[in-house]
Formats: C-alpha cells, structure tokens, sequence
C-alpha cells in the first residue's frame, strides 16, 4: 500500500534518539504527526515530541501494538523487532526500510553474504561458529572479530592481531573480517524512493586524530580524486540498488593504499556522517528521509558549500546535568549549533554537533581549531 | 539583569502562531526550553510544543504569571499586555522587545510621532480624536485612516477617498496618514544585539498580483538600484538605533515614485517579510532572534541564494480540516515547505508558505508559476 501526497500521514518512528529529532524538525515543516518509540524515558525526542512512548523496540508486542496505529513506521536504529516489522506489513502499513533488508543488515554474516553474492566488493571474510574455530584462520590475521548480531556502534567489534589474541576473542557466532591497510574512509548516503528513483550526496571524509586514533570530524566534499569519487559514487549507488532500498541508505567505504574501494558496512537510516548536509547541502538527509516517506519527489543533493561536522562528545571526568561552555567564544558566522537535548552527559556520550560551511576544506580545517579549543560539554 | 550564555535558559513566548512554532524549530538546535501562551487551543505551536498554555496574553494576570516563570520573555505579536511585561521586567526578567518600545509601537499615533521626533521620514499625517474632526484635513485627501490601537493585519485600516467616504469612516481616535504614490514597498529586518550590535537583512520586495491587489509573494534581493537598496538599509538600522532595539525589528518602508523612501511602519518581532532567510541566508530570522535572546554572536545574515516566499493561503470557499494538494507535481529542487499546522483552512488564512531559491530572481518568478498554478490549501 501506498497513500495519497499529504494527507498528513501518521508516522511512527522506532527510536527517539537524535536522529529522530532532528527529522522530528523536518515533520514540523510539513505538519506530519510523528510518534516515537524509545526505552529511555529521557531520549532526546521525549523532551519535544508530543507523542513520546517508552517502550522497548526489541519487542515483538510492544513494537507490533505501536506499529498498527500508524500509516508509516520507520526507524533511526536497525536493531528492532523485525518479525514484529514483517507483520505490520503485510497488515498493509508501510515500512521504511523493508524488513527483508533490516534482516540482512542486522546480521554482519548475512551482510557480507549480501556483498558477496552481487559482487560488491568488500574486505574478505570467514565464518565462524565459535572461539574455537577461529585459530584455523590463522593465516588472515590480523583480522576483526565482529559478532554476527548484536554489533552496533563500535560494540562487538574485536581486534584479533594474533594467535595470543584469541583468547579474549567473543565465543559466538561471529564472522572473521581481513585488516585493510585504510588510506580513506568514506560515507556516501544514498536516498530512495518508492518510485525506484535514488540520489546520492556528495561523498564525505571521516577525518581521524592521529594521536587519539579518534574520529575527528567529517568533511564533505572528500578530499579524494574525482575519479575517486565517482568509483565511491557508484559503489553505493550499485549497493542500494542491490538492496532495492527504500529510504536511505548511509555506505560507509574503505579507500585501501592500493586505491581500491570496498565496502565496509551499511546503515538503512539517517546517520551521522549526514548531518552536514543539513546546512551544507540545499536538501538534508532528514528532509530527504521525510520526503521518500510522504511520495514527494527527491530534493536536490548538491553542495551549498563545502562543510564540516564536529561531533560535541561529552568531555573526560564529567558526568552529570549537561553544561555547553566556550559558544560566545567562536567565530559565529556559518557556525550551526546541534544539541539532542540530552540532560545528562558522560565522558564520549554524543550530546550533539556543530557544522561549520565555508569556501573550502583549508578554512573549515582551520576554523574548527578554535571550537575545538572552546566549546566543551561539561557537567554543572 | 542578563545571564550566562547557554545554561538552557527558559523562554516564554507570548503568542503561539507560526512565528512561534518557527522559533520552536530553531531551540530545538540549542535544546533550550520555550512556553507558548496563547488563546487559541488550536494555534500552530500547541501540536508540537509540550509547553503550551492557553490563555489571553492581553490579560495583566494571565502575563504576568505566565512570565514570572522563565528567564526570558518575548513576543510574536505586539498586541500583548505592556503592564504586566514592565512589572516582569522590572523584578529582573529580561524582556525583548523592551516594553517601552511595545507601548510606542503598539500605538500608531505614538509610533508616527516617534518618527517626526527622530527625524526618520514617514507619510505626513494629523490626529483625530473622532470621526467629526476628520473633515476638516479634507485638504489632505486622499488619506488612510488608522485607529490609534487595535490595528494589526490590515485591520483597523479605512481609506477616505474623499469627502463622501467619511460616513463610513471610524469615530475612535485615529491618525489620517496622506497617501503616498508608492512605486515599490521594501522591508528591512534588523536585529540588535543586547551589547549594542546591529545586522541588517538584505532588502526585500514585496510584488503585489496588479489584478487582484493582494501580495503576490516577497522576493530578496529587491529588485532596486544599490543606491536605493542603502538607502532603505540605512533608514531601517536609523529606525532601529532610534528605538535602542533589542531583538528583530521589521521595518516596512515605501518608495515612492519621486524615488524617496519613507518608513511605513515597523514590528519588533520576526516578520513575514523573513520567512525566505530560512533558506535563502546562512542565518535565518528565527535563528538570530534566538541567537539574541541566549547572548550569542549575531551571525552572518548575507545571501546564499535569490529566494523567493509565496504565502501558502486558504483557498476561497474551502472552509474546513485542511489538506495540501499538488505538492508532488511541482519541481522539487531548492524548493522548501512550511506548513503552520493549523488543522482548518479558511479562504485567505496564512496556512503556510513555500520558499524557492536559485540563481536570480527571473528563475524565481517564472519557477513560481507552476507552484501557485498546483499547489492549494482546500478542506479535505
């Protein structure tokens, strides 16, 4: 099923976290009812949605009983009740992103199987059943342990560099990933529709601190090759297709020192390294996301100005209600300042972002120095 | 008295409309807490705000009590209760605009005469305490009639032709402004800081639909001389150094066909006039209003592109549960919608408006055919 252009549909949104906010900022623009379902009582929608429930998105129940009541369920996080999603669709409610593909990418197996099987070409992998199988794989090392589910935000993930390793190596299922030698990372988000149309964003960088071996900030556009870009272009267009997605699909790639480009993994869903396009792209991811949802056509993806997101991490040894100090200190010009509205904060929580745009990457490169240096999320 | 930068400070807002709701969208970004009063249980901010209160912000009672619990309290009409925000401010609570500043402007006689002391150029104009002194400024006419209080939105509004419209005329005190030939009419929207600083939004035009008479839609830039365009510039910031103000300050000016540009009048608040900053600056009206209001640095108020904002209106003879229709056959790209989440339409309400920009205003005006040509407000 799928219904009429705005006629102020009901969504419901699997997740209140700060995706979900800041697409709840998109849904104000076009007067759409978006309720959100989230097991944290002080998720960062529940302190602006209306229609905030607490419950567990895990859940077969609770994820079925507050998905009927809506003509869209989407999600902002993959690991939610699929069987629940399954039903709920073929009740006739439409779900964004299908179940079928929320299977397989909830699954790293499944996922790399995916990759496989279309000739996507990602890092070579092995399976594993348990502990004990993986020194038979010896001869890959160094590799990444990474359980088959349960994986998310960098949990589930194990560095195995040798044979010594193994013994605090996860004893599940789990899938062995070879170790690139990574000259890049890049994310490219692709959008959808359900018209089969997609649009890409312009590729991002993920820039790390080399001392901290941290994710420092994204910038867009990447500072690769154009040909570079277009192999990364395609490489996530091929990918979405392959999925038939609907909705949007973040592909985060690895550029290796040889040049080649692989893909590392998926998320069907806004994501952080999106959030730039906000204010640096004439469409956002949001507004993309809202507009694939409605059946309005896909908005225009190209660059405003080149643009740099900094994630706002809650600093070292404060933990407590959340303070932001240093703002009156930055340059304000083109500076746009993202809380999620969380209260509490802990040292590496994200408590929100700031993007800075500009005429080129060297003045975003320098201009972020000085928000490094000021602003701080602290505790009162 | 004025706070820290950024300890979440709490915002009461008399007036829970669309500009209320669009400022909504922009604490969002700084996680800042904002009330909305209003009387109407129905107005746009009461579907998304947890915070709203229905009650009459023209009560002394109803202000003061509302506003006693907030940090800061501000506005988006003019027509509120000016006794009970001077006694607020008085007991430390910061107000923007000031209430001085209301009372001036809240009175057509006072603001005019605020003019003529300040030197700043506005139509000439006398004083009627009733409908029977009208007659002898005869030598005057043609003439607007303007009450003193009460007008707003075109209310309040009676155009004496001649000596035969006075019989229709108002008998309440009243300025009769001249009328003026106009050629164009220009808006300006300043805001100043609380240390003092002032940016200026580039000039927008008001282009008037010559058939019907009604605005048709607000391009930015106006399509004036740059002599002109620093003309109106200089005579808004004039206008607004002259109130001290705090906050935005929209100042509707004329040109008339002598080439002379005149202030027209102003509102110390976000304005229609604004809508396309959203979009078509790299600040947005409800950004920097906010950014005042939290102490922050004005930011950088200079195009990203030519915009164009056409009011989204209640279509004649649809009155009811409103829906939106043709969205999907209109051209997606750097076109951008705003609904007000008013749930009735009514022939000629402000339900929502739609910002286009793109490289000049040609583009704009011939892209905008096709939305006024498809796109309607009309009652499911």
């Amino acid at each position: 099923m799928y219904f009429c252009v705005m006629n102020i549909p009901k969504i419901g949104f699997l997740g209140g976290g700060q995706l979900g906010r800041m697409l709840l900022q998109e849904c104000i623009n076009y007067q759409v009812n978006i309720s959100f379902l989230d097991p944290d009582p002080e998720a960062p929608c529940s302190f602006i949605g209306k229609d905030f429930y607490v419950g567990d998105y895990k859940n077969f129940d609770t994820v079925y009983n507050f998905g009927k009541k809506f003509d869209i369920v989407s999600i902002e996080i993959e690991h939610v009740n699929i069987d629940a999603l399954e039903k709920l669709e073929k009740e006739g409610i439409t779900i964004i992103p299908s179940p079928a593909n929320l299977r397989i990418i909830q699954n790293k197996r499944l996922q790399k199987e995916f990759y496989k099987h279309h000739n996507i070409p990602s890092s070579e992998f092995v399976v594993c059943d348990n502990k004990a199988e993986i020194q038979k794989h010896y001869h890959m090392f160094p590799v990444f342990q990474k359980l088959e589910t349960e994986g998310y935000d960098g949990k589930g993930v194990y560095h195995i560099k040798d044979l010594n390793s193994i013994e605090s190596a996860f004893d599940k299922p789990s899938i062995l990933e070879k170790k690139i030698p990574i000259a890049k990372e890049i994310a490219v988000m692709i959008a959808g529709d359900l018209a089969g149309n997609y649009t890409f964003f312009p590729p991002v960088e993920m820039v790390f601190d080399s001392k901290l071996n941290l994710l420092d900030y994204l910038i867009c556009p990447a500072e690769i090759s154009e040909e570079l870009s277009k192999q990364c272009i395609d490489l996530a267009i091929k990918t979405a297709k392959a999925f038939n997605i609907k909705g949007l699909l973040a592909v985060e790639l690895f550029i290796d020192q040889e040049g080649n480009v692989l893909v590392n993994e998926v998320a069907p869903r806004a994501h952080n390294s999106g959030h730039h396009t906000i204010e640096a792209c004439y469409t956002s991811q949001f507004e993309q996301q809202l507009r694939i949802l409605l059946g309005l056509p896909l908005g225009d993806t190209s660059i405003i100005k080149p643009g740099l997101m900094y994630n706002l991490i809650g600093a070292p040894e404060h933990q407590g209600p959340m303070k932001i100090i240093g703002l009156d200190k930055v340059n304000s010009d083109k500076t746009y300042v993202h809380l999620y509205g969380k209260s509490t904060t802990k040292p590496g929580r994200k408590m929100g972002h700031i993007t800075l745009i500009d005429e080129n990457i060297d003045l975003l490169k320098s201009r972020i120095e000085s928000i490094k240096a000021h602003v701080k999320i602290i505790s009162t």
